[in-house]
């Protein structure tokens, strides 16, 4: 199938980690683009990055730079969003945005494209993309609801850096460092001292002593889901990890579902790859996942302390799947729906 | 009180991480010793290890050295315990063993001191010590469950390398280093590259694809709260950290249990201390508990998707209150029940 469409397309936030890899994505999956632009601060822009064989020079982001583009993919924190956005909307684009800013708003889709793609017909101006930790869960969640539905969900994560962009990733190392060299060390961007270390907190305090990672985690599964009762329940941790989010999950079911069941469904699913051979080594982990675009499953197996009940160990590389790659897949399904309304 | 009873103690495995603790907190709290013979293996005697202001020599641990021993506090694998300690209960010691040999068996006494004291009672020769990932989650469910019966239990766990012995912890140290210099690193003690990475397995592969380590969670907190069939489920995670295990743990009770009871509860309960000012910063860490005795609960917190629900981070330091610690608790509740009896 030749394209019909090609698209000017703006990235928000090229500079950031989410937005280079946004770049990238873009032209692995050959998106159809006729037009590149490239955004940032002020502090940013003069930057080059390259696309493929250009290189291309990053423009500070004035309100008139969205013109005559077609669709925005926006990395660029809840505050610049919510400034830019709506405006970059007045002026007919379409905004994949990967900041928290609308994703709770009723009449934005939020969306995850194999689990939800539907929701983009409901767009108006502005689609959501899910939180890093959230997209990876419901991901294997979604196959396993269909077949048994879900009752109860009990996530504990194992969290990167990376999601707190490259100053998240440079403290790391940098107190890492420091630890083995016994010297002091600074705490800038993490909650606390991340090397050597768990820290259980990631973002800010919300209701009931939650921080508010675990509340987006919470309310964003029930919504992709469309399961707005849905029981879940999170508790969000930073390790000392570099790229990659892991996740602790026990579910609960309405119907029996076995493990061997759910390995079938998950290893059916698009974008999910079961890697599941305990006894030879072989289960998912975050030193594996970097640069893949995929959500791994492993650890598979009963929870007999409940009815219908299921444990596994989901991994994704929180920059690709959990950020780049599915705001670009977003991309895709707006083209397709474009596509087939011009036809 | 003065002491009514001198021992001669034995500590099987003195070289140890546990069994340089075990001496170190033998002297903290002041047993009242009147010989300790330190044994290990023999790539391991003719060591000194410090007792107070005594250098004391580590001997080949053979069968006669237990002979007069009053108590052994045993930290020697499961292997050698197995092999020595039947022998020298029948040379008239009693035995307090930090390996897994004896745990489940129905006629060895399974102790937390704070939680079962009574079952020292029954002790036949041999006292188990728990598993540390177990010591601290009895420690804070006992009170909860007292006050509001424990219906079911979900909890992930974020474990040092100092669980796996020294050999643990010169793996991190030196992948890390490797890993920063982007050097080639070994793989030997833990089940895959910890430094940098979130690894799901500790120890061997039991039943429906659980770790040994999940198993013995589960089996070792239903003895020790005499709860047999107490839905419990696990997931034993190892982080790159060096000491302290955390954990998330998500519980199910009976009755209403608010968050604020049981922060009073807990903070109520010997050797528990409660670390909860989460918008201050404050919460228990890793890196905050090394050398110290106690458990530290904090991030106690409602968990609305099951009724009665309470969320909360458990953390110990795994060297002390998770193997020595409460191994010399239990010696003196030996001491007690003896002196009593002599009374």
């Amino acid at each position: 199938m030749s394209h019909r469409r090609t698209y000017k397309v703006a990235i928000l936030g090229a500079t950031g980690l989410v937005g280079r890899e946004m770049v990238k994505v873009l032209d692995e999956r050959r998106f159809p683009i006729s037009d590149l632009v490239l955004l940032a601060s002020e502090r940013s822009a003069g930057e080059k990055v390259n696309f493929g064989k250009r290189s291309i020079v990053v423009q500070v982001a004035t309100p008139e730079r969205f013109n005559e583009v077609d669709i925005v993919l926006a990395s660029a924190g809840s505050e610049v969003a919510a400034r830019l956005l709506p405006d970059a909307v007045e002026r007919g684009c379409v905004c994949i945005d990967n900041s928290s800013a609308f994703r709770m708003q009723a009449d934005v889709p939020l969306v995850v494209p194999e689990v939800n793609p539907e929701a983009v017909l409901d767009e108006d101006g502005i689609i959501a993309n899910p939180n890093c930790s959230t997209i990876q869960l419901v991901m294997a969640l979604k196959p396993l609801h269909d077949a048994a539905r879900i009752r109860r969900v009990v996530v504990s994560t194992y969290q990167s850096v990376s999601g707190a962009g490259r100053k998240g990733i440079d403290e790391l190392a940098q107190q890492t460092i420091a630890l083995l060299n016994q010297k002091p060390l600074d705490i800038e961007v993490h909650a606390a001292r991340i090397a050597i270390n768990a820290v259980p907190q990631i973002g800010d305090w919300g209701a009931d002593d939650y921080t508010t990672e675990e509340i987006k985690l919470v309310a964003e599964t029930q919504k992709i889901l469309g399961l707005p009762e849905l029981p879940v329940t999170a508790t969000a941790v930073r390790v000392p990890v570099f790229a990659g989010h892991s996740e602790s999950v026990h579910v609960e079911f309405e119907s029996p579902l076995s493990a061997d069941e759910a390995r079938a469904l998950l290893s059916a699913s698009p974008g999910v790859e079961v890697i599941d051979e305990p006894r030879t080594g072989r289960y998912p982990m975050a030193m594996d996942c970097a640069e893949r675009d995929e959500v791994f499953v492993g650890r598979i197996r009963p929870d007999r302390s409940v009815p219908h009940g299921l444990a596994m160990w989901i991994v994704a590389d929180n920059l690709r799947k959990g950020a780049a790659t599915n705001a670009v897949q977003i991309a895709w399904l707006l083209d397709q729906q474009w596509n087939a309304a011009q036809a």
